[in-house]
């Protein structure tokens, strides 16, 4: 095994180019091993292996500094930067993250997790390097996807200027574009199966300016292809327009060519664009065929492949009720962030393709954009994950809240995520929502009130949006599901000593504390809130004036969460007890494991409600 | 006056061109007389007459939809969609708004105010028409200083492969771009010197694109140019690339060859580009030599023009004061979003050019260049408005405060900022900010508490937030400026019947309101908060022990803001009272004028908390 003589970048120095190419087949089989097991991302990391031996052969690290743009295809990275010994443990609580984490190595320059940070976060870095004259690379690698985000054009705008030396390396799988389209992809594809490329590379370059195809076929073929823009960053027309210097296309599994114009460009002043074709899911032959299947996955077997479960999760069901609606109801529009498959939208896109709308990475012209169609009298749906609604948040403020547009922003992913982190956990969207003039917040306790919310929301007319977790509904079965009234919540169980409202997926811990209380004759009143904003004052109020004790439960921050709203809100004086998350970032594991470790879990929350009951009664 | 015919755009198509013409010179006078005594925005409205008037001749308004990016070029809009009568109102309490407002009028399609919207509304305006059925035109109006912001960048991606009818109007001031530089410019400035190019538009189409300076020349020039992705809109290159047809460049000033350019436009199908080269401040002789200075005006003698005064405001200080630290501390750097002047860096851009970087108009960008530049060892300092914040989050959330990194945010403008109105009030930064996981919240009682803030903030090394407000600091003089503590508050003024925690401006009104109800025998204890995050839980709970009656002050949206965290992190029962504003959108007009309309004047907050004290007393 090569593998075991590699534990630093630095001894990959000491390899031939037949050594690592083993090496390049012993990272695939050790990635599949661990994903297969330990679920991940998969296609992308297969994709960057050969990219990524070839760069840290060139590059000094941890001196200089290199950004994975979302850093869900850094495992080569990890294997490579004295974490093989530790891999098994991706994405396991207490192990390795599943992105790149500052905290967890030297060599890992930038925490990632969203999408096109990576440009902007490389050219502040190289800008300190000036200023601070020590003389480190930069290098930011980001996917074809990921460029379409606007801070990625945003970055690019300012790198182009700043003459100062950047390298950015575009890892483009082509994945995004239609096969079978315009002028573009199919001048890249050309190059793409051209021989030996790099070697001519000035040539292409010259072919690339002066055939008649990019001088006015493209204009007329590029309007055909999917992605605009994307197609025009894919060509060296528009990198070196802004300023860039332009290095490519090579073949993303050669180390070889690969070696060759890494050390080229580091010779090169100023910003450089290298533009690197992989293949997403290379060398596993099910994530070859099937990539976007291959992108992220839960264990599997190796032989058999990922086998399609019937899973029946929030996303889903909002994507058929929501099918239903639209039925019934022209007025509705899906649109969709690049989420369509998260999200549950794919029946959607399917049967309604005029009325769906694929926005690619762009959270913020989706949310404005859904603005004005509602301004327009449809009634626009975007499902949308918590974490990432966040890009959204002056959208959400100053286009949909402003004007009371009726825009329902499904937040899926809301509360925490299990395994993908820090970077994804949905805990701060209550905070955020609640404090936004004219928003509606709502939460469902189950699949059945998602339903029942969904409908509500696209007749309510006003914004307003509707959280709920990731996966599936708990155990815990609900037979009551009343009609929903605009900011009423739902009693649930009456009770004497102690009030318990609770919102969301926490509405069916709340019953199950309750009823574990009740054996040691604590006798508790669940309300169900569904409405963090505007929430019921009446019930709530009349139920806690029998009880004077109060305990708010809600799988956000604290910190201007629900809980915080309500007790502003009621300024009613009783012992009162908020449970949620605390004021930090969460890090990844199974979401039983995360709500045990912050006392979220049904067991947990009895023993704390029992002990500060009590400790007043 | 051929004003006086007209109130609303159907009597445009009376007129002859003679008329146009003359009516555009009335429109000029008009707003003159007017931005001259109330303030508001100049040198764009009066870049935009002619533009309006052909527009609107053309459209059939208020069926077809206009929006006008950013919305403060509007006032011809107002003029001449029934508002004329008002127009003296403008910006003023009660009166007309400076930007779009779909509650003022029917011919405002949507409310504008910050950059890079009016794409993505139009897109979703032009796709609920085809879904719909009807068959409106849709307009955007952008301004080439717009199209930088990332999601402009998005929308235009989205709407090139649209097939929708949409017109994007570029209103290219060419203002942004410096006048000497490279290869683009100098091809443009020579396409708006040509005579009757509208005559000749498919002709210069063919120069454009056939030309060798585009071939080319373009290429190596346009690296020489400030802002690259600019100068490549900027050109029929890009926007055809993209899937829009492109027309024009045509003479902003020109009311024949607009209509002429905008009737063309109305028969062609799918997503066009109209290019416009306008002059910001047209027809003012002052506005067109200085219109940086004419851009955004006070009142001011429209013979003399604007008289620069030696306003110090908050702004000011901060700069000066950044520039004292920076020259202490080689480490610190500031950035900017297109904000320089407005934030009081032109000094420190001119002393350290090589430590100053201006962005365009793209916070997310900023602020992630900003985490990598702390990462990289830096102490990097943004500057910038808190609404224009809002556009950030994500970036504050997941790439500064996620990571730890010491970025000093300079919220200018928070709280109230007068006739701006809803789109630019600064009241959420404090509920927003509070929220996120590691961030550091600060705000000063004056100017020399911000001056010691911003020494304490560069030397934390955490991230940090210090909010300020707009204008100046108040008439209370404070003698007293203990040493900034992380976290801790100050102690104003010893009493025994109320505690009041004030923050920032607030907490000269809380001396006032102090003093005054010491006059009616009520003793109070004033503290000043200075970190809303972490706040000092020490000393206010020890102030409460012993009145038993809290009042927190700020200028935030009580929701999710200082007070509220406060409050359920203490979890103190006491009396309580927590003063900021409602939950709704905070209308123009003076900030006297909307504290007073609010209960946050002295006065009123003196009445508001006698009358609460003596009803529990």
């Amino acid at each position: 095994m090569i593998l075991d003589k590699v534990n630093y970048p630095k001894d990959l120095k000491e390899l031939n180019i037949k050594e690592k190419k083993q090496l390049a087949e012993e990272l695939r089989q050790e990635i599949l091993n661990v994903v297969s097991k330990n679920g991940g991302h998969l296609a992308s990391n297969l994709g960057v292996v050969e990219l990524t031996i070839a760069l840290y052969s060139i590059l000094d690290l941890p001196k200089d500094k290199v950004i994975w743009d979302v850093g869900h295809q850094s495992y080569v990275h990890k294997l490579l930067t004295g974490r093989k010994d530790k891999f098994n443990t991706l994405r396991k609580f207490n192990g390795l993250a599943g992105f790149t984490r500052v905290d967890e190595s030297i060599y890992d320059a930038f925490d990632t997790g969203h999408s096109s940070t990576s440009i902007s976060a490389a050219l502040g870095m190289a800008r300190a390097r000036d200023i601070l004259g020590t003389n480190e690379k930069v290098v930011a690698i980001i996917g074809d996807g990921a460029l379409t985000g606007g801070m990625a054009m945003e970055a690019l705008n300012d790198a182009g200027i700043s003459k100062t030396n950047l390298i950015v390396i575009l890892n483009d799988n082509g994945m995004s574009i239609s096969p079978n389209t315009g002028g573009m992809s199919r001048f890249l594809s050309r190059l793409r199966t051209k021989k030996g490329y790099i070697e001519s590379n000035n040539k292409i370059r010259n072919l690339v300016i002066k055939t008649p195809i990019i001088g006015k076929g493209i204009y007329k073929g590029v309007t055909r292809i999917k992605n605009g823009i994307k197609s025009l960053f894919i060509s060296n027309m528009y990198f070196e327009s802004i300023g860039f210097k332009y290095l490519g296309p090579v073949n993303g599994h050669n180390i070889e060519d690969l070696e060759k114009i890494f050390k080229r460009a580091m010779n090169i002043e100023g910003p450089i664009l290298i533009h690197v074709i992989t293949k997403k899911g290379k060398g596993y032959k099910f994530a070859e065929e099937n990539p976007n299947k291959y992108h992220g996955v839960s264990s599997f077997d190796l032989e058999k492949g990922v086998e399609t479960k019937d899973k029946y999760d929030y996303s889903r069901v909002m994507g058929e009720k929501l099918l239903s609606l639209a039925k019934k109801d022209k007025k509705i529009v899906a649109i969709t962030a690049a989420m369509e498959e998260g999200t549950g939208l794919v029946e959607f896109c399917n049967k309604y393709p005029n009325r769906f709308f694929d926005v690619e990475i762009a959270e913020q012209h989706a949310l404005t954009m859904a603005a004005g169609m509602a301004a327009a009298g449809l009634k626009p749906v975007i499902p949308i994950y918590s974490s990432f609604l966040q890009r959204g948040y002056d959208q959400l403020v100053h286009d949909i809240a402003l004007q009371k547009l009726p825009v329902v922003i499904c937040v899926d992913r809301a509360g925490v995520v299990g395994n993908d982190g820090e970077t994804h956990q949905g805990v701060l969207d209550l905070s955020y929502l609640n404090t936004i003039p004219n928003m509606n917040v709502m939460a469902p306790k189950d699949f059945e009130e998602l339903r029942m919310m969904l409908e509500f929301a696209v007749n309510l007319g006003k914004p307003i949006a509707i959280r709920y977790p990731r996966g599936g509904e708990s155990n815990y079965k609900f037979n009551k599901h009343n009609t929903i009234s605009y900011g009423k919540a739902e009693l649930l169980k009456k009770g004497e000593h102690i009030t318990i409202v609770a919102i969301g997926k926490m509405v069916s811990y709340a019953m199950q504390v309750a009823e574990l209380l009740e054996k040691d004759n604590i006798s508790v009143e669940v309300v169900n809130a569904r409405f963090s904003k505007p929430f019921d004052k009446g019930m709530i109020r009349k139920s806690i004036e029998k009880t004077n004790f109060l305990v708010t439960m809600e799988d956000n921050d604290i910190h201007g969460g629900f809980g915080e709203s309500l007790d502003s809100e009621l300024n009613y004086t009783c012992k009162t007890l908020n449970l949620g998350y605390p004021d930090e970032f969460i890090k990844h594991g199974t979401v039983a494991e995360i709500e045990k470790k912050y006392g979220l879990d049904v067991n947990s929350i009895y023993e704390y409600i029992k002990k500060e009951y009590n400790s007043v009664k």
